[in-house]
């Protein structure tokens, strides 16, 4: 199989997960005999640094020009405490989720056996969970007008959906429960919230095309409790752009640590690919990554977009010997583990890639 | 002393548990002497039902006049599913929290030693973790504009913050912060939004005022990761209404169940003392909810709105000393409870007031 893909490392351990993500796609494709060609292009703070722009004209023409996108993460300190930066790496991010129509963002929760004691959630409450989250990715808070109004002492933000991007997004989330366990969950905040009952109210419209499936339905607050009280109630579970983001990470505890997820963000155009941990600063430049979540990144870019399923299972195979065999990057390792066992970022990569 | 207290039980549960919050009361104004008298009135479902209004006129007479508020909660599904309902049961709490100017809303989470077993949280993270949450109670996109337009296509609320706001829920965040560990960290979204970017503004500015204070910022997505992760990182917390309502439920379960998290309201006038769980009408009129909330919210209410810090002691210890002789409601009891130690609301209610 013939395919472009571009790498787009953007910030912090973005650059250094990327690296051993596509070393991780190389090793498939010679073994696997297909033609991959890649490309690199800047986001973030990094293309702020290099153009000015925090997503250039020219990596957004490269994103279009390609089969699939494998994503690093953006950010940067210098920003965070200065709240009259006009130009921002995160604006990067969301203009490319907008751009690409990017509307869906599928975060799959899954514990691997190994990783049983990582967590901080009992282990007995969390074998066998297993969740697949659907966020929806180019509406909500982050797209709404914003402004500062009031001499600059007020701000605001507008919450918004529109019929149509609930009931695309909905209609993803229905489709996945139909293949897998038939339940699915709907996050809102509907006792309060106009937008959250015109999501609900699309969401229970859908629902009359899949009688199969068991439709609940959870406030944002019950839903961020229930998840760490009893996660294996949760199967398929779809919600809005702020609600997913403040559920999957919390749900990545659930997995052992940030460094092991993976996300798939699709719609229109290219489907993009990226963990759902960020740009890490406090650990930049140390090799200590876990490379883990862009390699799985990898795998799902395989599975998803190119339809490559023994490729990916190759490497999900992969990951799960090298934790059998004991191998631990530093975030997912516990008391237990010898200290020889707990690799950096490299070191972690090459035991995927002699497993592949 | 003497002290009016209206009791406003509300909807579901809220009955159930509102009614051995005021006994504990009694108890204690018979035990230490004072003068207490009380009155009731309607919020909620409780009150549509009763006079077509969430939160009649005559029940905000009451509450301005009393000396403290015990609270039950609010809620009924019947309006859930309804998107179109125009006269809803959260309305009254809303409107009592604006009318009464209780932007403060405290919420203690506390793991008494017994329950280290109950939590799904592993025990050895969880041991000595002990966070105080200052939830911002009257802004934000509980109480923006909020608008069907596009033909009922599109909804929208607005999320807003006026400087003001959150200068003052922040100074009361800082001095709690002073009179405990000196860590306070400050919750918001400002790599994305407006209204964050102004929160964080406003709380570096009130910080210098407390330059002894350690303040931390963090995203509220890594915030419900490392309130997992690492509870015991957590001492006194600042964050806006939704992400204080997401953030609290969350973090109940720290402290083994949502049936033990009691809150206190405070800001201009009458303090409101209420559980943080809601009226939960599934387990309604079982005579199995857990009445240690709104136990601890009256220990609350005496602390703070009458400053009767041993009388509030003495139910804390009554709760702690009922927990140590093994007793359980079903929210907290684990495997190893004997079934003939799992109370009802009303049983565990009596073991408390017999120690007191
Ligand atoms: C970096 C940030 C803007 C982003 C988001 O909030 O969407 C990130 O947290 C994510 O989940 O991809
Ligand atoms: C019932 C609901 C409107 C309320 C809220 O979201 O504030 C509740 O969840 C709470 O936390 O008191």
């Amino acid at each position: 199989m013939k395919k472009h893909i571009l790498i787009v490392p953007g910030d912090g351990i973005g650059q250094e997960v990327t690296a051993v993500g596509k070393k991780v796609v190389e090793k498939i494709a010679a073994k696997f005999g297909h033609e991959f060609t890649y490309d690199e292009a800047l986001i973030g703070h990094a293309a702020i640094e290099a153009t000015g722009d925090p997503l250039p004209e020219e990596t957004l023409v490269k994103m279009k020009a390609s089969d699939a996108v494998l994503f690093g993460a953006v950010g940067h300190p210098k920003y965070d405490n200065d709240p009259s930066a006009k130009v921002r790496p995160e604006q990067g991010l969301l203009k490319m989720r907008k751009e690409l129509g990017l509307y869906a963002n599928l975060r799959p929760i899954k514990l691997f056996d190994e990783l049983l004691e990582a967590s901080s959630i009992k282990p007995e409450l969390l074998k066998g969970a297993d969740i697949l989250f659907f966020r929806e990715l180019t509406g909500d808070v982050y797209f709404g007008k914003r402004e500062r109004i009031d001499e600059g002492n007020t701000a605001y933000d507008t919450m918004i959906y529109s019929k149509y991007e609930v009931e695309r997004i909905a209609r993803k989330a229905f489709d996945a429960a139909m293949t897998r366990g038939k339940k699915l969950m709907s996050v809102d905040k509907a006792n309060v919230l106009e937008s959250s009952r015109l999501w609900r109210e699309v969401v229970l419209e859908v629902a009359k095309d899949y009688p199969e499936v068991q439709l609940e339905h959870q406030f944002v607050d019950a839903a961020a409790m229930l998840l760490i009280k009893d996660p294996r109630k949760f199967d398929v579970v779809v919600t809005g752009n702020l609600f997913g983001d403040i559920l999957t990470d919390e749900a990545s505890q659930i997995a052992g640590s940030m460094g092991m997820l993976a996300s798939a963000s699709i719609g229109d155009s290219t489907g993009v690919y990226e963990p759902i941990h960020g740009s890490a600063h406090d650990i930049t430049g140390k090799g200590v990554a876990n490379p883990l979540a862009s390699i799985l990144s990898a795998a799902l870019m395989l599975d998803i977009s190119f339809g490559l399923k023994a490729e990916s299972e190759a490497i999900i195979a992969a990951v799960d010997a090298t934790l059998k065999a004991g191998y631990r990057t530093g975030d997912i390792a516990d008391a237990s583990t010898p200290k020889n066992m707990i690799l950096g970022t490299d070191a972690m990569g090459e035991q995927i890639l002699s497993r592949i």
